[in-house]
């Protein structure tokens, strides 16, 4: 018995030697990915094949048994965290001899939903094909046979091939990089891939409060989001909070022929554009009663970090055929860094070939509402409440009664599904500036830090269940298309995020 | 050859005498209709099983087919008249021997675009089914067998099952049944059944100007639309006319995520609704410079006509749930002879579960606009143009360019369908008279006498190039959704049409 506690001390040094003299450069991670190119293609056109919409249970339970499959592939032991109701977290870790950090690597594996009917021709959802270049820039579907080289400009079209498949890819792929080539990761890692992300990950504090001991770390890296527009790899220390919104204006209990009743039967629709208007002035900002008011505002080391990103605005303005941005002028930046509320989508009676001369008897709208620090969730949603109250409006959280309805004029539902705070890591942190050095050594210009990006992860979870650290380290090309029709990964984003993530897991 | 002649005249002289001799009663019309009830009841079904859409090519031609062997049937010759591009009317003629007045009867076998997915559980738009009352009022679906007895008041659910296949079935079924009862119209009678109505008619005057003899005729009577809400008999001396304008504002070139683009990407949709508020005020009165101006006043007969009309206001309001009607306190009637503007349909992006966190690259809308006389289609298109102009849009008629985006701020894509003027008959025309006279005989209430319905109808264009006179004659019920999902008509409106037609082609 003795013996076999001596020995495995033996091994464990022999790991932890093995590991410091073993740092696995990246051009070895490069070379092995290459090597390796055809197989991870093969798994990813798998991977990205199976639908993924949250709450597409069946699907998802697909996708989490695949990410699994492909974590035991790799050597690595796997668990499903599940919540009491919904989709399972897949855990995964590694115990390096030796290691004194240990570092959570998250990705989701759930996609946005979709509608298949906006894709471009050819493109399907979940049929992912290769694609010369995004469809809207002219680019052409690839003849792709299984087994055929690659072409690193070319990208892999499909749901979730972006957002957020191609962080788990990149994740799981950098570990394998490492120990193929006969290293270690310096730290432990924790792999954590969430299954609800897209729908405001309504039970990832339940799951964090359930496996508090197992997600144990000094670190959470997030891979989620886009590089920056230049390309440049960026990494971000916090995260606008954000819920949605849902409004039904109610008109008549039927719908009507727009003929026989146009003029009298007032039109939902109508109210609904007269709402949503209202909330915003001709710049796009909002005009709700102290919608900006509780923002904390970006200190100055965060301000200057700003200072130093590239510009990026008259590209984007060129690339998105925008004349003239929203904001009165302020930098993308610093608007990305303040609350917002966007039109998601609204629809009353139907558009196009489909119109009908109908005065519909409803008008729906999504709203979603970005936040910042110093914004609390409920208390933002109350805002828009109480505005749309100040309209005239009686709301409620059920379909009307015909009581209601003979009651009062205007009548609107608003729901909500699940949102959450922003969350904000300070840029002196040490560990971040580890994990800021380590990216440092795979690219020959300044990697972009970002005191906080516009788009929104459930952290503030993170940190207010586990006392957690968390940054987030993007990793896909931004024009992407991600919660959008025709969404696409660049590969050569995807190589390049596999070294990435393969430098922060042998970080110093 | 000479014994033929004479031979004929003597036969035309016996059907004068048997046609005088043998006028049919509405009793014996109504006994025919149910002893022929299950025939009726059987192609009825048929007819609304088969997909009517106007655009829908190959099915418009298995609907004309439908009617032509209906009439055909019934011993009335037919023929298709085809304009240069798009659906035949389905033309018969009866000559009655000694008849000095020709009445042309019109309906349309086309029907509105349907989204069946917006149509109620267990309810599709061409799988045609009883229901007791409508889904919306609790009704439910009957469970029936081919040959089980109906009951009056269950309604036959189906797109065009009341708009406006049910005056087609009126239609002939009148005239089977006065026929079948042994007896003759007392004027030559005209069966046209258009194909195209639900798309605005395009091609009606190309029809009409081809057939200019074979249309001749002393009167159109226009079977369409729906009988008073009290359920009383009326007809109908105009219509309003009636154009389509399609909307698309013109957003980011892609979708964009709205947490990384949310503040500074401008929202079509917001756009859109700003823009479409700014159309009318809180009461639902148009905004638009001058849209109220050319409109012709009712005149002192037509007023009168309409101060008879039975009150309907709160009666609607109640079964509609509108606790307030728009219109500022004037009344349905003198609303529905006046100009409007409805938002048929608006979308952009999704709502409801397809909803997700984008910024849309587009905003669509289709607006209706309806006419009165002395307002001029395209005039009255320009108002809005115009007012839209002055909101700052650069106003095209194709997809944008990328210069086009570059140098606009503001890029909005208008078209519209075909569109036509309004219509109005002199309600003292002595012809017009005896149709009231005839109708009057089948209820033991006044009918009423309405100066224009709010519905539209290119009878405009049946006066410019045939100079015909035109009334309408609806017969369903008008709780039927037409135009809109869960469309229905009532069985015993179907069964009080074929007496009312039946009526009218007997006038004296």
């Amino acid at each position: 018995m003795n013996t076999k506690k001596i020995l495995t001390s033996v091994i464990i040094i022999n790991c932890f030697i093995h590991q410091i003299s073993a740092q696995i450069s990246t051009s070895k991670i490069t070379a092995f990915r290459k090597s390796n190119e055809q197989n991870i293609i093969k798994e990813y056109l798998q991977f990205v094949g199976i639908p993924n919409e949250t709450s597409d249970t069946a699907n998802i339970n697909r996708n989490a048994a695949y990410v699994s499959m492909m974590l035991q592939k790799r050597g690595i032991k796997t668990s499903l965290l599940y919540p009491s109701v919904g989709n399972p977290v897949v855990f995964g870790e590694v115990k390096v001899p030796g290691a004194v950090k240990t570092i959570i690597f998250y990705a989701h594996y759930d996609g946005q939903p979709v509608n298949p009917k906006q894709w471009s021709k050819g493109l399907k959802p979940f049929e992912p094909v290769f694609i010369t270049a995004p469809i809207e820039q002219g680019g052409s579907i690839v003849s792709y046979n299984d087994g055929d080289p690659v072409n690193d400009t070319w990208r892999l079209s499909g749901r979730a091939s972006a957002d957020d498949k191609a962080g788990v890819m990149c994740i799981i792929n950098a570990y394998d990089a490492i120990i193929k080539n006969g290293g270690q990761p310096t730290c432990n890692i924790k792999f954590f891939f969430e299954g609800e992300e897209e729908k405001g990950s309504p039970h990832i504090a339940e799951i964090l409060k359930l496996n508090k001991q197992s997600l144990s770390s000094d670190l959470w890296i997030i891979c989620d989001g886009a590089r920056h527009p230049t390309g440049k790899k960026i990494l971000s220390f916090g995260v606008r909070g954000d819920v949605n919104m849902f409004l039904t204006i109610y008109g008549p209990q039927r719908p009507l022929h727009s003929g026989n009743f146009g003029n009298w039967a007032p039109n939902p629709g109508q109210w609904m554009v007269q709402l949503l208007a209202g909330m915003k002035d001709d710049n796009g900002r909002v005009k709700i009663k102290g919608f900006y008011d509780d923002a904390i505002p970006l200190t100055k080391q965060e301000l200057t970090a700003i200072s130093k990103m590239p510009p990026v605005e008259s590209g984007l303005r060129n690339e998105l055929g925008i004349a003239k941005p929203d904001g009165n002028g302020q930098s993308f930046m610093i608007l990305l860094n303040e609350p917002s509320l966007n039109i998601n989508g609204i629809q009353s009676g139907n558009v196009g070939s489909m119109a009908s001369n109908v005065i519909p008897a409803k008008a729906e709208a999504v709203l979603d509402l970005r936040l910042v620090p110093g914004n609390d969730v409920d208390r933002q949603m109350k805002k828009v409440v109480d505005h749309i109250r100040s309209k005239g409006y009686y709301v409620i959280d059920h379909e009307p009664t015909h009581e209601d309805r003979i009651q009062h004029t205007r009548i609107i539902k608003i729901t909500n599904e699940f949102g959450y705070n922003a969350q904000r890591t300070s840029m002196e942190l040490p560990i971040a500036k580890e994990v800021a050095a380590a990216i440092q050594t795979t690219i020959n210009y300044p990697l972009i830090l970002i005191p906080g990006t516009g788009g929104s992860l459930p952290l503030f979870i993170f940190e207010k269940v586990l006392g957690a650290k968390v940054i987030t380290l993007p990793l896909v090309n931004y024009d992407n298309n991600q919660h959008a029709e025709n969404e696409n990964v660049r590969l050569d984003y995807l190589w390049e995020g596999i070294e990435t993530v393969a430098a922060v897991m042998q970080l110093k």
